[in-house]
């Protein structure tokens, strides 16, 4: 099931190896000013082959937009958006076709699909999220006019965690570092990792701002299930925590966030009570495994139940949640969209609002 | 929203002090054998007031099932239950009728709908999780089916952690231990957190077996990201993570699962690749807040911005992650069930099979 | 699967013969004022018993409202409504408990589920329809707010045409006739009918005024054709026609609807243009087809595949169009509700209404 | 919103003077053979410019597969078609560019949307409808599995009505006619429309053979409400009628279908009872309106609410009704994929069938 969301959804399609990747996006509010330059750019944040910390795959990943766009600005009917794979020459896959890559997906699209694109990971392939960037660039579109803000960094790498979380130093970081500090330490496991042809997990931080209190839909599709859905759904990531990552140990004394006139006198619940945002930032922690792509001897078995060892060559990212940190970005930028939307005829009131005058 | 899953679909309803909560369940496949005896006993487990480690709100929880079964058997149509309300007398709100309290979802709730129900919880009160383990004790009976287990227990309190996971033990825990060794420990915790008007946090372990190969559906309801969102949707959970819950420290090497000819040698994905189950347990730890009802004065405001004390008094769960786990197995049988009907039409051959004879 | 709706989306259940049917309504916007006395004038409306032209089934059909409204006013909680029945005493249904009885779907039911409620419509019963007045009175409270207005009426009954449109005419109508001057004549048809144990078909004519300009989802959640939908899925209706039913006779000179700056100067296109309102009367004619319950002897087979004649007794409704108008209005003013809700959100300028002062 | 279907759905996007129009079908099973000259061949009964009976504007409507086919199969994921638009020259459009178009929609898109594509139709083209078919040329794929077939031709055009339904004979002829004996004449009405500048409307029958008993999902997403849906989301689609088109003048003896050993006696409930399939064919009338692109002086408002004299210039199709019946098929084809697959999980004995072996 490919699509994602209620009112803002977008339904991406593609795989690595095929022709193209894509998503259409249904649901944006028409008269939305649409920067073509600022889509591209979000996609070159996500781009693989930028630098060695990275996979060398080198896509130029140039996104076109299909439908939906006229004059400049949204027209409120599907906005349809490719990227062609200009990467995806036949190589040679005769030594891992019938293979199946442990930690990788090809096992189980077999087994559920009993089909195998050998050419590579297929529709399981990270290549996938550049779609989901491209739909998270046009929801940033609409949160700015709502002055929305959506930022995410790389908080812990290889067991070893930021002491700061700058998320101004995060973009200009080549590995969206939130400490500057500890970014030297991380470079230096990376290269480790690459050179022995092994890879590294790593934590994301995502943080919200400026949200209006009152986003989330209970009790099925609030803002914090939405969100660990929407990030879990994400190649590679394996958990997800709201606010304080701590809470579970707490007690109530401490969790519990006291408010004043001014708002929260903490934020352990990460900007969440009720499933309904609070008006405080919004904060994620996101748990991303080392790739499963590396070069080393591995046991396995073939399609046809045969024991074998693999031996995987070629190009890969020695640690996902770097461009990770991006895709998460997009995809909480289209859920807050969607629930902005949904919010808005959630009283009696906002709804006369936007039909009398 | 109040409906969770695509064919198996349930919608809740009803608030904490209102006549009845409820359910409706679509989409239960015809013929099923409808054990109300099965369902009461899920609810008795959830039930609170059962002893002194849970809230002493005494509910009978009676469910009554008003449609879709006839003569002991599903018939296709929706299943709607409903678990009338018996202890909502009205007590005397007056102190806390216009105060946020910490922690709790009024303030958001308040935000949102411009509509405050001073008599509890209302919607956002954790009474309403018994509408959802009435839905996952059908969803349960679908399982056994197929021959699928779900069991969920408590693997750490107030920061210790089990060393032992015994879910066999946890069913008969008066606290849902996982390791008969530390439930000791845990209990005098309990005790110390109730007798302080204090309240703690905890985490939960799910494990899910005997599941087929190939449920989930990718892109975006994957196996794993639709149990985050089942997951983190109910009360007080604030994260989740799917097998090992240090992954993100391993290196590749570490953390893939090599394979043999009688399956996986190790299981740190948890039981999910590709967002497609591998027919290995489903693991899955599910991160409790602590309950925010404490009987500690805390700041806060009331409705019109005035800063207050708050002083709660009454009954109070002193952790909701014992009785949380009962809800956490409904959620996980409800997901399963959607699961393998979705799967059940993902190949042209399976198709076929239901069809032609 | 039922539910419908996006936004405003309700879900029945129930059987004719259960205990119960009932809706549970999600996304009520918070703050409407519930009128309980009119939700129960809308279900006497359509209540049978009422009169010798309705089936003599004698249900008192009271409403009960068991969430999501407190203090009179919906909190934005879904509503949940049952309607107890209490006339489902146990007949002897042996002499049909086998039987498949011509133009009953109890043959469908049968080979789709494998179940046979015998004991009368079961889910497929007009008695649902209720379950759909009820969600239909809660809308058109959101209606109201926006001076909206729904009204049906008959048009047609055993062939004979009404001349006139008198909407107001049709609620003091007992047989919510359009036309004064034919009503006699239908009311002896009926009669006939009736003494003849045979039953007739109808047309029923709906009225949507004052609607905004602008409502309805391109390109597959048009205005038209959730209509159509709404409409067809109520039980005996066999079509739909949306505006001048003689438009696929005309040519387009005939049929396109010029304008003035006062508005179109004729009304073929019956409100709708590329499926979204144009401000103009929404218009569509509703054919049911005559009450399949007939107390003729009929041929038929039993469910072993027996060839039998079938030989009803009891009461029936001589004509289901009548109160079938009644639950047009409902579904109808569902399908506005909705749309009123989608619409509010489609243009950036009406979204930052909402947001913004 | 730009989706149909709930596991068979597709999702289509694209304006008539954009780079192009597409679709992306999600839920196509795995393994499906995909005959891509069959889906050309669907394309091309559909496309413009073929003979004088039909719209002039020539375009080749060469349909592209981005994704989700491998080596001539399905993979299971989504398949994502576009037609290319090689035809949108950018015409002198000043003349109209703010002018409303009696019978268009672009009165109430501008209304809705406020933004005017004055290219063309914009989204609300009949142009979309080529995605429509190329959904359906897939969905009749997996169909064809299952031997079901679904046919269309014209019965009625200008008032004039067919006497036979020679499904066969529709396949070969110009005009898609059921009867050869009426096509002259109606060949000669269509002639004299097109050279008055004026357009006709007409009546398109649809069959639909072999279909199981027990497609349909009662109460809202019955196979009959469903279809009424689908064909009603046509463009210029104003009615539909399922079973015969007389039902609401006869009388329950009349109408009723009688059953024996073999089947039913007769077939006016038009394949379904109930909302679900019972085995005969499906018959569906569906009722065009005349083309609104006439070339015959109108009168109409400006964006600006001035009266204006709208004078069209260019091609036009003189009846869509015969193309619309290809469109109609592919709808049809869509809907019946969906319930084929829905219908699969609804007992547990067929979600049995699936799993164990």
């Amino acid at each position: 099931m490919n699509d994602f969301g209620k009112i803002f959804r977008f339904t991406t399609f593609g795989e690595s190896h095929g022709k193209t990747i894509g998503v259409v996006i249904d649901g944006v509010p028409a008269g939305l000013n649409i920067d073509e330059e600022f889509i591209q750019s979000e996609m070159d944040r996500r781009r693989p082959g930028k630098n060695k910390f990275a996979t060398q795959r080198n896509e130029a990943d140039k996104v076109e937009i299909l439908s939906g766009v006229f004059e400049g600005k949204s027209t409120g009917t599907p906005i349809a958006m490719v990227i062609f794979n200009t990467n995806q020459k036949s190589r040679d896959y005769s030594n891992i076709k019938d293979i199946f890559r442990p930690g990788h997906a090809d096992f189980t699209y077999w087994h559920k699909y009993g089909i195998r694109d050998y050419r590579g990971g297929g529709r399981s392939s990270a290549r996938e999220t550049a779609a989901r960037v491209a739909a998270g660039a046009v929801a940033k579109m609409i949160l700015k006019e709502f002055n929305i803000e959506i930022k995410a960094g790389v908080v812990e790498i290889g067991g070893i965690r930021a002491e700061a979380e700058d998320f101004d130093y995060a973009k200009e970081s080549e590995i969206f570092a939130l400490d500057k500090n500890v970014e030297k330490k991380w470079m230096d496991l990376i290269d480790k990792a690459k050179n022995e042809h092994n890879s590294l997990g790593g934590v994301v931080k995502l943080k919200i701002k400026n949200l209006p209190v009152g986003l989330g839909e209970p009790v099925y599709y609030k803002l914090d299930n939405v969100l660990a859905s929407a990030l879990v759904s994400i190649n590679a990531v394996k958990g997800v925590y709201i606010g304080n990552s701590e809470a579970h140990k707490l007690t109530g004394l401490e969790n519990n966030d006291e408010i004043s006139k001014d708002g929260f006198l903490s934020n352990n619940a990460g900007g969440v009570l009720g499933g309904i945002s609070n008006g405080e930032d919004v904060d994620v922690e996101i748990y991303f495994k080392p790739t499963p792509s590396i070069f080393k001897p591995q046991k396995s078995v073939d399609i046809n139940g045969n024991e074998v060892e693999v031996n995987l060559k070629g190009r890969h990212d020695p640690i996902v949640a770097i461009r990770g940190s991006v895709v998460a970005e997009a995809m909480a930028a289209c859920v807050v969209a969607d629930m902005l939307m949904l919010n808005a005829t959630r009283t009696i009131e906002r709804l006369k609002k936007v039909y009398h005058n």
